[in-house]
């Protein structure tokens, strides 16, 4: 217990850690994603004191990739027309060895999704960020195809697929749900903030991993840390703001507030992040 | 008088086991809809316990859309590109039996809109929803080419319109208005519920069209009452929202997180459904 | 300091005309713009009691750019399949004594977008809004092609390049800041009402953009006028919003609210425009 305790301390300084970096650095954001999430993912970071671009033209890439700090790639509303953008965005990124994040969203609906998913993932994303069926979905296909399901999944039931995809990819693998799954292949952390009721807000997954990119963006050398410590503090986040929301539209006003305005001893009170492995 | 209570009474409990079924099975509804609409609908749809996909490439349709329980098409934002997905989707769901529901926007604002949306009404769908222009200018056309005009009509303007149209089309066709009406081209039913300031709010039309979807989703083969009922439960979120509003914006909170929060009873006190024919 | 005083009750009384113009005759304003801001570009628009119409086909053009009273582009989410219709929109416009706004988001952020914002600024925009860097990227690529930068401007810096762009153009020039500037190449003034946290939120930039293109739809022949209102307004509404915001989501949310209540003796107490030159 009182392991766990420091444990959670450690966590917690690191946490505020990266939270202050991003409000100090504001690091720009070039996000390539679905026309669902783009507002909230814009104010997610905004609120977070980041920078976004929500930038998609394959002939601004050379020219606006290399002044960004990290880039979001979210495939949420797909066409074949996005994905050279997302491809030279992600080559582009790599090569300059800056850290990029995959959103896999839906991975397994069609198979059309799940190829273009594992085109990106490899090319080498820094973290892959999605819920229990999308990264169980990318996880069987990187061993042989299979046509996506729909079926949702607890994040704990795929924990086993995420280390495997992890340790295919290079990447490391964050599961979201009731407690969201870190890992890098080896060691998994569960980072146990939020509420429920942010699963009846179109886009919060999407907006969790623009954040990853943000913290990414300011601490690259260490991917798996800051992955956590941005599903911890949107989780947070959320958990101030259910106290004053009546549903899942003043949640998602109070959420982004709450974020605007989270304070370190807040953020050290509240991180709960643990050891899973 | 005695009549028109037992009629209510049998709308408001109809009302409420739709709204149950929705929370209890949450249909997967996929949403092919312009670029404004998306996030408030998928946020509609969420609050209301459906469940949303913004899922358009047609290189999907065959794989997704017969997971869906129903489909809902808009044409918001239309370009010709948008056009073969919205009708392949359709198709399909035809030959599946799962219903589909158009929202013709703005249908008159150009040939270009008119003969699209013409093309969709050709395909057959459960439902269209419209303000009383676009079902006006979708009737006129059915008879014979007109170039679409922007004025403006009340939704009582667009009673015979609209009857015409479902006789023509067999879809149930709902005009919303100060009264929402709902006809199968025989009978007529006006929904009373809602407030004037919903019109001030972008996209309150797309995402009632939507939670018709979801709603129609769970009792297809009675597309007429799911629809009124539908109507019905969006304009008493929004009054109830109403109380609590301040303007424009925060009526848009209010009613999300009303629609969320609806219980039986006041659905059952609320529900102002008549026989209009 | 009396002259100070009466030049405001002058700019308060002209500022308070153009909103109850834009309530009284609820002006067209048909918008191609970017992904991010379609929806709080919308709700300004309705909140001020105008009426957008977010249509970009190509194809419509010809049918409906003649009925809409001013037009407002947006390059924010820029791809070359999106160039078309604006340039032709824009043409229309002019060819029909309509007036036209641009924003040039980011316009110095790649080559591509420099370029098509330059053509556009071609084809003899009624207004251009901007913030420092933008309005600064474009006047000096007025010049000599060069390559944007990211780097930020205070508005005040800008005065220079924006009277310059605006004698180049023959455009008004207004660029946003902690001091908004306007000018026509030869009057320079300041509205210098508005909040700072209103730069946390996405698409506020965007979204006054859309609100100057409805000021100047009601008072055509005095652009330069129209624009520095459209700025106070909007100002206005943030600094009300401000009183009760506890964050940027709520401002948000506020913003609009009281874009929509304005009444005249709070816009004419708070407007506060002064002439700079």
């Amino acid at each position: 217990m009182e392991d766990s305790s420091e444990e959670s301390r450690g966590w917690g300084a690191q946490t505020w850690a990266h939270l202050s970096a991003v409000r100090q650095r504001s690091p720009l954001i070039q996000c390539i994603t679905n026309f669902v999430s783009m507002d909230l993912m814009a104010n997610t970071l905004l609120s977070a004191g980041a920078s976004p671009a929500m930038v998609h033209s394959l002939h601004e890439i050379p020219d606006f990739t290399p002044n960004v700090q990290a880039l979001c790639v979210n495939v949420g509303t797909l066409t074949d027309d996005w994905i050279p953008a997302m491809k030279s965005a992600a080559k582009l990124a790599v090569r300059l060895g800056k850290p990029w994040v995959l959103d896999p969203v839906a991975a397994g609906a069609s198979g059309f999704r799940l190829r273009a998913c594992l085109e990106l993932v490899g090319l080498r994303p820094s973290v892959v960020r999605g819920n229990g069926s999308e990264i169980i979905a990318l996880s069987k296909a990187s061993v042989g195809p299979t046509k996506g399901v729909d079926s949702s999944h607890e994040s704990t039931d795929a924990v086993e697929a995420a280390k495997s995809l992890a340790q295919a990819s290079g990447s490391i693998v964050a599961v979201s749900g009731a407690v969201d799954i870190v890992t890098d292949g080896e060691r998994v952390v569960g980072a146990q903030n939020g509420v429920a009721m942010m699963q009846r807000i179109t886009a919060t997954g999407c907006s969790v991993t623009a954040l990853i990119a943000a913290f990414v963006a300011v601490d690259p050398l260490h991917a798996f840390e800051a992955t956590a410590s941005a599903l911890s503090v949107f989780g947070i986040a959320g958990e101030i703001g259910m106290d004053m929301a009546k549903g899942p539209a003043s949640l998602r006003m109070h959420l982004l507030d709450s974020l605007y305005g989270l304070d370190q001893a807040t953020v050290l009170r509240r991180v709960n992040i643990i050891n899973l492995l």
